[in-house]
């Protein structure tokens, strides 16, 4: 497995996998009906850098990193990951955070936020705690969950 | 003092107000830099709707609502307000900020949502408190501040 620079060719094997994801609606603020170009604006035209973790089998993970606020506030990045389906539970999510933190700091950042964590995505809170992250914020009923109805939707933050 | 749904034509009457506040850099995360049609933008075609509050001097004050997060999220709406220099000490923000919750409950958003309110915006956290926000998140250092340097923003949040 490795984990390198997204290319604008790489977005087509992208898409089926962040498709899923945003489908679903179950895990990211996203319209489950994005369009394939609002999907790319999104992801790969918006953010400071876009990565890609590829295996033998293609591409299985994609993150991005961008910056979370302008001005005052652009010292801090967000970023976003995103494992297919079929590559879940061998620690991609993982690998790709910690990548991140790397070419975060790289880029110049000194903090990195994740802005909507759902409490109902218990694994992804679990993981980020372990990664260092601490929940800086929690708001009440911030996402309508298709399966739990009303979840809490945490700010988590770390120094880099 | 009467508020009202802003035309594209205020634009010309808004701009010097938030450029103002904008190029102070010192209370929103906004590129001090902006430029009039980035900001027409943001403040103008982005949000669900935008507000003018008019006196007879003129425009004194604007506000945004916009959504704060798609897909499941997108019962939550945000907003950021702003009062003319001359204006400031009148009430203003407090005027906009009623009117702007009766407004976004006839959008339909069932609450309301600041990111990025600063801490040493101290009239400001004072205002929204009294007016039953509550501060669900601390985010550490988030605004480069260019006089009190490093300053934490809270997250703020009312359910309408």
């Amino acid at each position: 497995m490795i984990i390198r620079p997204a290319k604008a060719a790489d977005f087509d094997a992208i898409w089926p996998i962040l498709h899923d994801v945003f489908r679903a609606g179950e895990t990211y603020a996203v319209d489950p009906r994005i369009s394939k170009e609002a999907c790319r604006d999104y992801w790969m035209t918006t953010p400071a850098a876009t990565y890609v973790a590829e295996g033998q089998g293609g591409i299985l993970g994609t993150y991005y990193i961008r910056t979370n606020q302008p001005g005052g506030g652009a010292h801090i990045c967000n970023c976003g990951y995103v494992v297919a389906e079929a590559a879940r539970g061998q620690g991609l999510a993982r690998q790709m955070c910690e990548h991140s933190q790397v070419m975060a700091r790289a880029l110049g950042y000194r903090a990195m936020q994740f802005n909507f964590v759902l409490a109902s995505n218990v694994g992804a809170v679990g993981l980020w705690h372990r990664l260092g992250f601490e929940t800086v914020g929690t708001i009440p009923d911030a996402f309508d969950h298709p399966r739990a109805g009303m979840v809490n939707a945490f700010v988590m933050y770390k120094r880099l």
